[in-house]
């Protein structure tokens, strides 16, 4: 079984309009909506990869009721969500439908008490024992500490439980520090936790700074890992062009899918970044295009070299 | 009690935005939501104006249950809405914080099967007999046939309580032509209706093509009756500024709630007027300031004139 946490959970929406124009009025031609937030991202494709997946995180109100409902519905999927009570937040993507240009609306989300706060802690320390790993993903809510991740980590270490760390700023930095086994940063994140805009650089900076192993995402040019086992770079064989929404959180579902199922770090690669590029290429944003997963998993290349042992 | 029917319920949410900018991304700063579509504004004020009100219509999904739970949460308010198996819309005010612009997102509602609108038409007619009126408010879902408010006009009429119709276009022209008790138009449905644009010629023609009383709403200067007991024009002391949305529900709950207390014409006019005004005046879209109207109700000037006996 594998934790996802997401603390600032949310119901994500999208509209399609024919295009948006501000001080008129709008008929909204097609509505979709689903769980969000990073954590539920990963969760969703680890379980449509065969993995047993338990989600927790923070739900409250009409809006977390139906997030819940909705996480249920997923085959694979176990919500261990904590109520708060304050009302969950939706995001609102407007989609303009002549041009496919996205205007978002992201509401605030609730704000956690401590009471709440610690409520989670204790409900994530009895999760952890029958865990194979865990992913902390995605920004904090109002309320909670910044330090919150980093308190996350240390209590996956102590359980014994490999957790990898998916945020940014201050949160990150934190997190970094109490060493968690992977973090999975963006050329930006790593820019700003390192202060080196070169990301061979900056991608082992970050590792001498607590993380265990780095993996960094380089967009469409795939990703760059520095680990104990060696440093790889793997390459998607062509750019691709869609919606890459979504493309970070599956390449984290394939960097853990590699680590349950114990894969050689250039395998574990190659799964995120077909993942990764399969859910580019998706037509709904954030799902991933099974086939072209499968054909793309072997065009994968991988270069680099293993550590001597 | 007082029945009001709204078959395009929805969730009217406001979001405060800094500035809408397309295809850039925002933070929200401020939601608020309530129930919403005519029928149910009316119903509101309605219930603070000391009337006991059932609410009818359609309720679906997620939203509608939100929908349901914020009514009967409502002091004098019970919910007798008929499930249907679409979602209950949403609808989207982004008010821009800076200049008090609003951007509106209507999601279209669900869909009425055939059955559906077997289901309510039942439901409606076993609600009419303990009813002392009934108001038909708003738009058509999806669905639902043209001439549903004609049909639900004459039900009414078969049990003897007095019939409201608040809507506009094909629904409002073949509704009149099933003689209602009484039409409330804005100057634009009136002159859609009749091809008039002099409000109060088109008001006596609305009267001649079905309707017993026809009180047009002309905005901030007041309201326009011809009724078989008379004509009159009711004006609201000065020209108000604040948010008209809602203002016309609050004139039909005025002279709904006349209706049933059986108040003499020009009386439900100036209450009609003071309760409109008032829910201009209100900081909140479509709530009534009832200091405001209290202080302006004795000061609606009523002019016109009594059919000789």
């Amino acid at each position: 079984m594998i934790l996802t946490v997401t603390l600032n959970t949310a119901l994500d929406i999208t509209y399609r309009v024919r295009a948006l124009r501000p001080h008129t009025s709008h008929r909204v031609t097609e509505v979709t909506e689903r769980p969000g937030g990073k954590g539920l991202n990963v969760a969703r494709v680890l379980a449509a990869l065969g993995h047993e997946v338990t989600v927790t995180g923070f739900t409250g109100g009409a809006t977390g009721r139906t997030v819940q409902e909705q996480l249920t519905a997923t085959p694979g999927l176990a919500d261990a969500l904590v109520p708060v009570a304050g009302p969950t937040r939706r995001t609102i993507a407007v989609v303009d439908t002549a041009s496919g240009d996205t205007t978002q609306l992201n509401e605030p989300g609730p704000t956690v008490t401590p009471a709440e706060w610690s409520a989670f802690q204790e409900a994530y320390e009895d999760l952890l024992p029958s865990m194979s790993a865990v992913a902390l993903c995605g920004s904090l809510p109002p309320g909670v500490p910044v330090g919150a991740y980093a308190v996350l980590v240390r209590l996956a270490r102590a359980a014994g439980v490999p957790v990898l760390l998916d945020t940014s700023g201050e949160p990150l930095r934190r997190g970094v520090a109490a060493r968690p086994d992977l973090i999975k940063p963006n050329a930006d994140e790593l820019a700003e936790l390192t202060g080196s805009h070169e990301p061979l650089r900056a991608t082992q900076d970050a590792r001498r700074r607590g993380a265990t192993a780095v993996v960094t995402s380089l967009g469409a040019d795939g990703l760059l890992a520095a680990t104990p086992e060696g440093r790889w770079r793997a390459t998607p064989p062509a750019h691709l062009h869609g919606n890459p929404t979504g493309a970070g959180d599956s390449a984290v579902a394939g960097l853990l899918s590699g680590l349950v199922d114990r894969l050689p770090w250039p395998t574990r690669l190659s799964h995120a970044v077909a993942l990764s590029a399969a859910t580019v290429l998706a037509p709904v944003a954030g799902e991933f295009d099974r086939a072209a997963y499968e054909e793309l998993v072997g065009r994968i290349a991988v270069t680099g070299e293993a550590t001597a042992a």
